[in-house]
């Protein structure tokens, strides 16, 4: 049991009690009423404590390409430096990436990912040290091949089977056709019967440039919602839409009726020059958005509070809008919609729900006054976090990971690094 | 003397020698080589050594207004809060306003800031204790007024010969009248005369609104530049120029011609809902782009990092240029175009010039792989830095500030807060 004390909770301060990876009680709770030897005590004075964000759509091991090639078109990136890096990938660079990127996002108060990529033993073994939650997909590519598509399959069969099998709560399976573009429709199809045999979701990049949609426009005569609509990709599924950066209004309509999340990336879309997802549409249409960091190439970081702000100050700016996407709506994106999206039963600090949560020392310049705290966190923090407690488990204490060696990871990360660049 | 040993500097691992104020040398220096007495050894393993960051557009005191009203309209911002909470404002509140700012600003890497506001004495009290560099101008805006312009041009004069006779090498005065909406003509050819005599620079808000334009537009048929150009505002002074969000091709030839400096604030813009400042242009014409946070009512911190962050990814997304603003210009706006503007012999890692500077410990998550840290610090670094020296002193150690206690400030703030808010 974890008992944490004076913190300030949904507004004033107050205790909150802990149960095996469930929050049992909020409100006024003495010592005394808990067993000592069993029940770990965290001070929270001077804290804040929110819910654990949800990182929606990335590529964990990528934190190993950050900064390896900025500044460049989009085709270049991935011919150039993305794609060749990728193919030197094994099982011992995406562990080292994985854990890279997992303390990152668990320094930066993130609990929880869903993640697109390959190599998900690795991923998995390095989500199981860190202790965060996690749903993983391995990234189908077929292009248009038919034994490709048949050995994407398979893997990606066998990977939700070894999920399974795994019987671990913080550890779901998904599946990641990666895009409309990339993607033969047989691959679509059976990804849709996949995730139903299954029960899991499906996460997807769609209409990320509007070079791809042409592409998709060229080959189908539709835009890449109304194709996959066509033939029932979005049916009786939870899809994860990645990017969502150029919509048309019958693809937004779509959304709305098959209750598609936007996975909002609104850093990587502007790092690649992508451009400005539609969101204020997204929100009149009550299509729930979410958050996510993208991969660390084209970011290049994996601190959800940055997409937090980025999300509630893009969408004033370039609709000269000054009520756009309000600090609550912004965090609820990073908290409450990721953790529907991905089925979580966290996303809020209320009794019953899963102890996913983030202690925040607000004795920093930037968190001063202390009176607005609800609005620093959306408009002025760094992201820098004091305790993570993931599924009733303190992984992250005064700052440092409580069961990984940080030294280790930065010097397995420069080797992982080292022969990937070489 | 300071010797930082064993620091990553331009870009290899070498040692930095202090003496006085000066950077003296840069390169292999062994702890022989100097007095052990009178040396203060900083051990730089493990740490990039970068150029301290200029902010050149903010009002410091407005920290305290973190959070007090966002996401309203500007009009309902300013009338509703933002000034009934300024006319509260004394000597006290502005001084502990300036403590808390002056430290977040050090704490994150910025080591001179160029400020326009009222209660010069608690403003230069603060910036004279906490070590931080600064150029300080008195606010005025006469609303077209004859006696308020009187006033405001005698408070202003008195503010620059108080800022003289400081004889602070730390400590510089500038001319700020707020901007050509709230400024009558002749107190802006008062101020052109007065920064000639002072030899001072003039720091003024531009074109930040389409609604402050038109209404120049109306009152005197020319679009702001063009109408301050009219009478020699722009002559034979340097002038730093706050937002030029909206600039028509006529104004930007006459920032060209006139030397002028635009002080960029990315993020304020956004959130105002303001718009984006024509960057692109701005650089082909070769006019120089700095940084600024704009006060914390409309950012909400201080942190110059995420100015160039946002800097260097806003141009790419609405442009859709993904070469637009690549890292190096965006850190240049940040540093050596800062120091020009300010004309501080600063803003490079050079012999010769002032010791302002930062340490960052690079064993980070988000600064690894640490070959690729110059776009580290433009992409991925959240601005939490270890050790910062100003004038040749160090202020900043290990993340805490040398001379002030960090406690007292916010106990101080929070009071302040206080008074203003009830």
């Amino acid at each position: 049991m974890i008992l944490v004390k004076d913190a300030i909770i949904t507004g004033k301060k107050q205790d909150l009690l802990v149960e095996g990876n469930i929050i049992k009680k909020i409100g006024n709770i003495s010592i005394s009423e808990v067993s000592k030897d069993e029940t770990e005590i965290i001070d929270g004075k001077n804290c804040v404590l929110i819910p654990g964000l949800i990182n929606t759509h990335t590529h964990v091991p990528m934190s190993l390409f950050r900064g390896v090639a900025d500044d460049i078109p989009l085709m270049e990136w991935l011919s150039g430096h993305i794609w060749p890096m990728e193919s030197k990938l094994n099982e011992k660079i995406v562990y080292a990436g994985t854990l890279l990127g997992t303390i990152e996002m668990i320094k930066s108060g993130t609990t929880a990912f869903n993640d697109m990529y390959f190599f998900l033993d690795s991923i998995i073994k390095a989500v199981d040290e860190t202790g965060i939650r996690s749903t993983i997909a391995y990234g189908m590519i077929d292009l248009f091949d038919e034994e490709k598509r048949e050995k994407e399959l398979k893997t990606a069969k066998e990977s939700l089977e070894m999920i399974k099998n795994l019987n671990n709560s913080r550890i779901t399976g998904a599946l990641g056709p990666h895009a409309p573009y990339t993607c033969s429709k047989e691959i679509l199809e059976s990804t849709n019967a996949l995730a139903r045999e299954y029960n899991v979701p499906i996460h997807i990049h769609m209409n990320e440039t509007l070079d791809e949609i042409n592409q998709v426009v060229e080959k189908t005569g539709m835009r890449p919602f109304e194709y996959l609509n066509s033939f029932g990709f979005f049916d009786n599924v939870n899809t994860i839409c990645a990017h969502c950066v150029h919509l048309s209004a019958s693809e937004i309509q779509i959304m709305k009726e098959k209750n598609i999340f936007a996975a909002h990336n609104p850093v990587s879309n502007l790092k690649l020059a992508s451009g400005v997802s539609p969101v204020l549409k997204l929100l009149e249409n009550n299509i729930p958005v979410t958050l996510g960091t993208d991969g660390c190439g084209s970011n290049n970081n994996m601190n959800l509070f940055e997409e937090i702000k980025a999300a509630a100050l893009i969408h004033k700016g370039v609709n000269l809008n000054p009520v756009a996407v309000i600090a609550k709506d912004a965090f609820d994106f990073g908290t409450k919609n990721g953790a529907k999206a991905l089925n979580i039963n966290s996303g809020e600090i209320k009794e019953g729900k899963l102890a996913d949560f983030v202690l925040i020392n607000m004795k920093k310049p930037y968190l001063t006054p202390k009176e607005n705290i609800e609005s620093h966190l959306v408009y002025s923090f760094n992201g820098v976090v004091d305790k993570v407690v993931i599924d009733g488990k303190l992984v992250l204490n005064d700052g440092k990971m409580v069961n990984i060696d940080e030294e280790k990871v930065y010097e397995i990360a420069e080797e992982a690094y080292f022969e990937l660049a070489n």
